[in-house]
């Protein structure tokens, strides 16, 4: 079985190619490849399936060919990624299924638009967001499809990313991501508690809201960069949200069959 | 640049095939390889050369064809690795490199013999214990090339690994690797403190310590089963010590020209 893998501001994955939706992938198996000891190590798998080969998904074939299928490294279903889908999107022209620099890609959470820049980046747009939840006290409430609470402060060294994060997570019925940024006077830094995984190196949505949250309080112009722990992501916030930011192929390689048929 | 990801009770190496010797990895290239996220990941490199391609090893030539060159995830040069070397002598075998059940390897610790078994595992002879060093209280010392510090406690669920091991290395001149053991009726349990890395999920050297400081007071057979945090080995200490467990080779691949030609 072949694999890529790749990352997009540290955020990794294992792209597995299915164009004709021929794998079904067991959690097992996706824990198994993403344990970075005993496998190939990624935050997940994204499986990169024709959209007309996923019947849940069909009916956005018309516009978005490839559907991408992104597994947590638990196994579990994820939506959408902003990390994921521009990595996905670099595999699809690099092996020559997608040919213009600008097309769009089918997730979970609807049709996504992606454009290849000349610098090896990918933009992608990661629709409107939207403000309707509650925030603790002085934290903006930003929803990129999925939610999140961004906390302003003066330095993200001392932020307490590990301690209020999870308490914060804990007590919003459905969970939350909590960000802490600085503004600064070339970008915004950024640390972020992920729901469900902890302090991350990068998150994309987060990155959006972040700088959403930023403009929305007049910190910030509303196209800015922003620095994660991972790398540099930029965003501009014009009606819907454009995410640019790198995405790196590693390696090709096939797992061997002496792995596979492990018990 | 072609690799092979591999992994011996979950220390997992990156090999890389240089026969002739015309690759010269430097450090950075080693710490971009090994990071888990932006690289392949891995404890270490083995690059796979010819000993005679070796000028300073080239003398060992004549008994072991091949020189295990293993660089820890930092870049820095490491004498011998037992999960490692039974990872080289199954990727020796599997490139057809090897082909007797029993052969060779060079290293910076000199020549190491090994056999292939047929259920997959790899024994390595580890070379004799000594005991000519210092332990804390209740401690035993054991040297098996690398200086270990063992104790023998009822269940190493609670041992102060991470308390008393990194403790112990710093009063140690030079350092040394920490073991916690408990005797059970089929194998013994251990956790290791592994000196300027911290725990880890197996030590090849240490479980050798280990399974030598039990027989040396009586707790256990000369051959017994060594359950470490990353699978099993089996320790025969005769004169020498056998070191045997699985060497598992879990993908082939080659890094891409986007990743090798990134600043």
């Amino acid at each position: 079985m072949r694999f890529t893998k790749g990352h997009g501001t540290a955020n990794d994955f294992v792209l597995i190619s299915d164009p004709d939706g021929e794998r079904a992938l067991s959690d097992a198996f996706v824990r198994a490849v993403c344990d970075r000891r005993t496998g190939i190590g990624a935050d997940g798998v994204l499986r990169v399936v024709r959209t007309a080969a996923v019947p849940e998904y069909a009916h956005l074939a018309a516009g978005a060919e490839w559907f991408m299928d992104y597994r947590n490294a638990d196994g579990g279903a994820v939506e959408m990624c902003g990390n994921g889908v521009r990595v996905f999107a670099r595999y699809l022209a690099a092996h020559g299924w997608a040919t213009d620099d600008a097309f769009a890609i089918a997730t979970r959470d609807g049709v996504k638009d992606v454009t290849l820049r000349h610098d090896g980046r990918v933009t992608v747009d990661m629709g409107p967001p939207s403000f309707d939840g509650a925030a603790p006290d002085g934290a903006t409430f930003v929803s990129m499809g999925n939610p999140h609470v961004v906390f302003f402060v003066p330095d993200v060294g001392d932020a307490p990313v590990l301690t209020d994060g999870p308490r914060i997570e804990a007590a919003t019925p459905g969970g939350t991501n909590v960000e802490y940024a600085a503004v600064g006077d070339d970008r915004i830094a950024m640390r972020v508690w992920e729901r469900g995984v902890g302090e991350t190196m990068s998150c994309g949505t987060g990155a959006c809201a972040v700088a959403v949250a930023a403009a929305t309080r007049g910190l910030a112009e509303r196209s800015v960069e922003v620095a994660v722990p991972g790398g540099l992501l930029d965003v501009t916030w014009d009606g819907t949200v454009l995410l640019t930011g790198p995405a790196v192929l590693v390696a090709d390689g096939a797992l061997r069959e002496e792995w596979l048929h492990l018990p």
